[in-house]
């Protein structure tokens, strides 16, 4: 699924993932009202609306795009009609042809990231039958527990051709509270960016890249800088772009030598465009035609 | 809602949490063969058999226990179908008065963050009307990210009456590969536990304890006695009791001298007794007697 992943970024020239994240501050209020005009002040009104505004997203980016990333949370918070619309979304979005990262952040002790594994990137067996729950390509890990809990994803990596990005230095300000902490003189993340290291040798892809990738906050250009150095064979998936702050120009040492290693996400940046000044003169109505000439305009800022 | 844990733990005389980990070999098979005769051998078979384990495991030991803790990544193994028994599980539960510990270990940046807790354990609010997701009255949450990755939680506890529980040295055999690493002589769990304290002074509950908790693994009893003394607000919980190897004996260190302060998981120790030659007799068909006479022996082994 790497070499898949890498094979589109270059087709289209785009080292850009969408994050479908869908708040419903973000949902146009003609959307929006639709859907409880039909089901309601429900849940499943607010799962409608963000069907309906992802699909709309998608439809208008598909082509300039390899990948899209939604946050399970966003989806999670409308309870079981949300996390339908995630399994929608994601079914969607591989029709379209997209990889799908799934944002989902799991982890856990080994028994348990197996189950997570299975039900996210791989399979479970039920009698004869092999099913799969959430179909996505690649979802995010977080190290926390160790490799115990890491190898379930990875053993599940090589069997069904998908991939991880683990948790190495995220995007947020409290980032460094445990992450930098110096352990002999070297900050935890590296850690376990030796681990990413470990975990992923033994799942490289014809591209010369690993199942097993890192997520590195655009915000950190610093470490960005010492983590592509650290991890050669890791892709790296870069959140905190736009609207968290990072900027194209910043970001270029996230990639390697070869223009590829790394891929980044917007979300709001993207989605809710329209709500942007750049962007105000789509109007709410035109909103996935804001999206797409904000994908363009995002392309462009990273051509360096 | 801390209260109301402590009251129950004081009240059933058990410090006792049963682990709704439902793997499907864990599930006797008369159950698996009816639910994939009604439905075929599809995902909504699986939920379904899960959920009828569920529901005689509770139906069997609700009287005896405080609390369970339904792991989420067995429900979403089995993609929507299974969230949808889990979020079943967790209203059935709470009808029968149990406390509800929702083990999803979620942790993101913050938006996200309040995303999930909006969605386990507050509400979202859609037109005029506020609606609940899971409704779990606890969760399990992944510190990884530091304190603005944890803050929205600790939020919706203060607003919603709920509760978290925070890893801070976890079960597995490999939780020390990060955790424990030591920055200036002090391992990082430490300095995890520091947080907790911090991020729960401003919510202890009548009981004397916060309603931010902290997950401590039951393998581990030596920490376990350095952090109970480090944060003696903070509830305990023990996973990886029996099964993952632990023993009653070993956890007195986790409670404070008033008896109280920790709550211990068993997961298949319980639901899956009925596998163990101790409690062979009963057969598969006894399923959810062996898992009451398992809960009537643990908390016998918990009284020291």
């Amino acid at each position: 699924m790497i070499d898949e992943l890498v094979r589109q970024i270059q087709e289209k020239n785009a080292p850009v993932v969408v994050g479908l994240d869908p708040m419903l501050s973000y949902i146009p209020e003609h959307i929006v009202i639709q859907a409880t005009g039909e089901k309601g002040e429900t849940l499943e009104a607010a799962a409608e609306a963000v069907w309906q505004f992802n699909k709309a997203i998608v439809d208008a980016t598909y082509d300039l795009i390899p990948a899209v990333k939604p946050q399970i949370a966003m989806y999670e918070q409308f309870g079981v009609p949300g996390v339908a619309v995630f399994a929608k979304t994601v079914e969607y979005c591989k029709e379209k042809g997209l990889v799908v990262i799934g944002d989902v952040k799991r982890g856990d002790i080994g028994s348990t990231s197996a189950a997570y594994a299975a039900g996210h990137i791989g399979s479970v067996k039920i009698g004869g039958k092999v099913l799969r729950g959430f179909q996505e390509d690649f979802i995010t890990v977080n190290p926390y527990l160790g490799t115990d809990g890491v190898k379930p994803f990875v053993d599940v990596c090589r069997e069904a051709d998908k991939g991880i990005f683990v948790l190495v230095k995220t995007s947020n300000p409290s980032s460094g509270e445990f992450q930098d902490r110096l352990v002999d003189g070297k900050a935890l993340y590296e850690y376990v960016a030796d681990k990413v290291n470990e975990w992923g040798e033994d799942c490289v892809g014809a591209c010369g890249y690993s199942a097993v990738g890192a997520v590195v906050g655009a915000t950190y250009p610093e470490q960005g800088k010492l983590l592509r150095a650290l991890m050669p064979k890791a892709y790296i998936l870069v959140p905190g772009y736009g609207a968290q702050g990072g900027k194209g120009k910043d970001l270029v040492h996230f990639f390697n030598a070869d223009g590829l290693g790394a891929i980044v996400n917007s979300s709001r940046g993207i989605i809710a465009a329209y709500k942007q000044e750049q962007y105000a003169g789509f109007g709410a109505e035109h909103f996935a035609e804001a999206a797409r000439q904000a994908v363009v305009d995002m392309i462009e800022d990273l051509r360096f």
